[in-house]
């Protein structure tokens, strides 16, 4: 197989990004601590135009400092088709009661049912998708 | 559910780390330009206990400085069970002929058939993986 590349890699437009974000729930947060990259899984939701997800007392991500830098990452990869989005943005946590009631009510799923007490919301400044059409799926070598 | 946390999450062996590496294709990658968080899927192959996979001319990867830091993510959730490998290590670019011609003959699939040019090496300095025993799967709120 030796398409051009325009021929098998779509562009997703804005609405098609935010509606592939919102029909997953895992992504994998990428962030820098004291230079060094770190990766985690997560389960998120999206509300308003934000993602928010939950994480323990005593995580890395905890660490980061108030605003900081985060990129996030989900796909689904099936019949012929691989979705990949990818968003940046900065995350900081919830603080105030009023946002941790509201933020008690999301459909938010964990892998780990204890101490995922903390919630924290990503504002993205960039989201891009790209749909992948995978042809027979062999080796490209 | 109210489970302690221990009897939910298991820490894999660094021989289970392995096996779950090889047994996946789709990964994660997180690295940092100018303290940027940055994140993009890759289709990689283990060797020798070192990562590889292909990216294009032009990726933001290829911006990175040689022995760049980079964090690997790998995941698979299903049957009321989610695994998942973190990996922590350094990056260059596979340049010599040997190594190139080495390279080509790895079973190496990616979403794009063309332009995937150059091969990149991970050589792991952490690795760490757990498995998340799901229960019911229902929101722990």
């Amino acid at each position: 197989m030796n398409m051009p590349e325009e021929n098998v890699v779509e562009t997703l437009s804005q609405e098609e990004v935010w509606a592939f974000l919102g029909s997953q729930q895992l992504a994998r947060l990428a962030f820098a601590i004291a230079g060094e990259p770190e990766i985690v899984p997560i389960n998120y939701v999206v509300s308003d135009e934000r993602i928010y997800f939950r994480t323990a007392e005593g995580s890395k991500l905890l660490g980061l400092t108030i605003n900081a830098r985060v990129a996030l990452e989900t796909d689904r990869v099936g019949d012929g088709v691989a979705t990949s989005v990818i968003v940046h943005g900065t995350a900081r946590e919830l603080q105030t009661i009023d946002e941790l009631e509201w933020a008690e009510a999301l459909p938010l799923r964990t892998w780990v049912p204890t101490r995922k007490v903390h919630f924290v919301e990503i504002t993205p400044d960039e989201l891009t998708g790209r749909r992948f059409h995978l042809g027979d799926g062999a080796p490209d070598a």
